[in-house]
């Protein structure tokens, strides 16, 4: 199963993933997933939303049972965020079925569109919408970079966009949604964690993105006195090292990613240095203080050089707390068989944070040796990932059957 | 004259000039520079390698007093750079005739081909060609952005690119060269200048370009800790202040402005970091100085994070020094005018330095009240081009007429 799924938008010469929302990987990626559910015969159906469901038992009985999460990737990204969600679900249901669990309520294995927001630029569309969280005309005036709209991507891969927006018919009837991802950072792997393969979410981090843009005055780089200079690099660069420092003090996290400058000559002083700021922390006190330290520390280096700062908050996420009743029900029927389950605050955005607010949502972790994630070289030991499938085999057990 | 040149090429979004060689504003340039040479009765040619001539008198007689510069721009850039030195060529030929000197030597009117380098990446392609420091091979290897090549560029504007090449009979026939540009910075605004317009050119400081590849590791810049973090644009914010406080301490000049970042997206800490640096110095050893300077700091830096730092010299320029004898005629015809003429190093790139190996090289700088070069905001005032025309013609009529 995991060796089918491999191949599919795997780019050679970096050995990451390119399955963009609504592009040919992506449909390769979809025909994995109703394949899967055939093979198995299960109810495939794809919602108004363009998200994939495999259907075990009548979802219209209600109450159903739901696992899964996303097939496509970020640029270059690595082979388990998503997937692994996807590929456990399917195993755990292979394993119940091995045991001759009598399931009580539906299950739903879903593979949730365009999660990663790689194309489009916002993260969790499929979600997003089925949730009413996304409007029909703001789904409308997605863009990629080449200006192609979300509507004609969707048609061209065979979707109706016309369908789209929210769906509650869909969402009541999910009674619980649990999604299972890699770690994208290595609490687990710490040896405070004990050694455990597999961890619960307490909370996604409140999280953030703000344009920096510094404004200085373009001019010859050979010729133009450094006292006669505005040039934007200089506060960019001392605001990334305050970024850092603003972090550290905090404990949170702060980074500058994405940078575009204009002229972007060598021999150019810059006119314009645009960075963008992503910073998170475990709450938005905290976050408030780090982001509020950077931009002070911002202003004080543009005064300085003579550049001119404007900071625009692009986005904005609050702190989704995941509801204590399902991840203490996961934690007793988890703690039941001997293992340590450690519960973590995750600084990442999931489809989980999104149902979570319509829907009884936890998320189960799997350990990551090295913590990397969106990178080729994110990673987790074939034995961990077993774990993680058993586990979420005893949780749908404890759900969902008898 | 001005006037017809100004509208040529100008971006209406940025006021800025696109004059990039061999492109439809280019021609316009052109077609303006040949409509200029026949009005006057000038004979127009076109050499070998795409520069326009006007001359007055027979080149083959020998001991040309050549001047002029060059038309073309970089992107967005101002209307002086290149095209004073070549509309003050005419402008000073007018006088000299109003005047009614009786010339005794030929004199040639130019516009250098492709002086910025702004299309296809290197400099000062038309007078390298005649010179012989570009060979045919590399220049039929160049490729602008849309990777169409040099010789299809030209061959599309209606020249032959086959006669390209060294041209020492050409070269031959000057006795003496002598370009007019404005100042690319503002030594003659500053007061020890004496409220000089005008200005003699001692050398071009060396300079070159070297490219930092800052390696460290993808990473979701969410979710990671800092501590597991090898975040390359650290090394690059640090190396930036590093290469200022070097270009201070030296008094020369370092500057990075420009940077390619992977995968540059916001909520991804960068894989790879990769800034240029373009420094200048007067003399060479106070270039080495700086630019090991700012390799020491960064390859600390680096180590410190974890980054892998390749530092690669991508081009080098020793320094030009321009003849002695040539410019003491200058500063001597010049100095009977009772006006200070300041001698100045300039950190800028020109075909006056390209040609100074092959002919007796002379530059004149025309104030520039804010130093700003390469911008649209470029700018001197008309008082002091007309002063500039009056010093050109006055050293036209002393090197060429009875």
């Amino acid at each position: 199963m995991w060796r089918e799924l491999a191949v599919i938008g795997r780019e050679d010469s970096t050995g990451g993933y390119r399955r963009h929302a609504w592009t040919p990987a992506d449909a390769d990626c979809r025909d994995w997933f109703r394949a899967q559910a055939l093979a198995r015969g299960l109810d495939h159906r794809v919602d108004r939303n363009g998200n994939q469901w495999a259907w075990l038992g009548d979802p219209a009985e209600g109450d159903a049972v739901v696992t899964g999460s996303h097939l496509d990737s970020v640029p270059d990204g690595g082979a388990f965020d998503g997937p692994l969600g996807v590929v456990s679900a399917f195993a755990a249901l292979d394993q119940l079925r091995d045991r001759q669990a009598r399931f009580t309520r539906p299950v739903g294995l879903v593979n949730f569109g365009d999660e990663e927001g790689a194309r489009f630029g916002l993260a969790c569309v499929g979600s997003r919408l089925a949730a009413g969280r996304l409007g029909r005309e703001q789904a409308f005036a997605l863009r990629d970079q080449d200006g192609i709209a979300l509507p004609t991507a969707m048609e061209r891969a065979g979707y109706d966009p016309e369908a789209i927006g929210a769906d509650p018919e869909l969402l009541g009837r999910i009674g619980a949604f649990v999604e299972l991802h890699i770690e994208q950072g290595r609490a687990l792997a710490l040896p405070e964690s004990g050694g455990a393969r597999v961890g619960l979410a307490s909370a996604i981090w409140p999280h953030g993105r703000w344009r920096f843009d510094f404004r200085g005055e373009a001019n010859h780089a050979g010729t133009t006195r450094l006292a006669d200079r505005r040039d934007p690099m200089l506060s960019y660069a001392e605001t990334v090292l305050a970024a850092r420092r603003e972090a550290e003090l905090a404990g949170a996290v702060a980074t500058f990613g994405k940078i575009a400058v204009e002229p972007n000559g060598v021999n150019a002083i810059p006119s314009l240095v645009r960075g963008w700021l992503d910073s998170r922390a475990a709450d938005q006190r905290t976050l408030d203080t780090v982001v509020t330290g950077i931009q002070e520390a911002a202003e004080q280096y543009a005064t300085r050089h003579g550049i001119r700062l404007d900071v625009v908050r692009e986005s904005f996420t609050p702190v989704v707390e995941f509801g204590d009743a399902l991840r203490e029900e996961l934690a007793r029927i988890l703690g039941d068989r001997g293992e340590p389950v450690p519960v973590l605050g995750t600084g990442a955005g999931h489809d989980a944070g999104i149902l979570s607010e319509s829907v009884p949502t936890a998320m189960l972790f799997v350990r990551n040796p090295t913590g990397v994630s969106h990178s080729p070289a994110e990673w987790a030991e074939e034995d961990d990932c077993l774990a993680g499938v058993a586990a979420l085999a005893d949780v749908l057990e404890g759900l969902a059957c008898a």
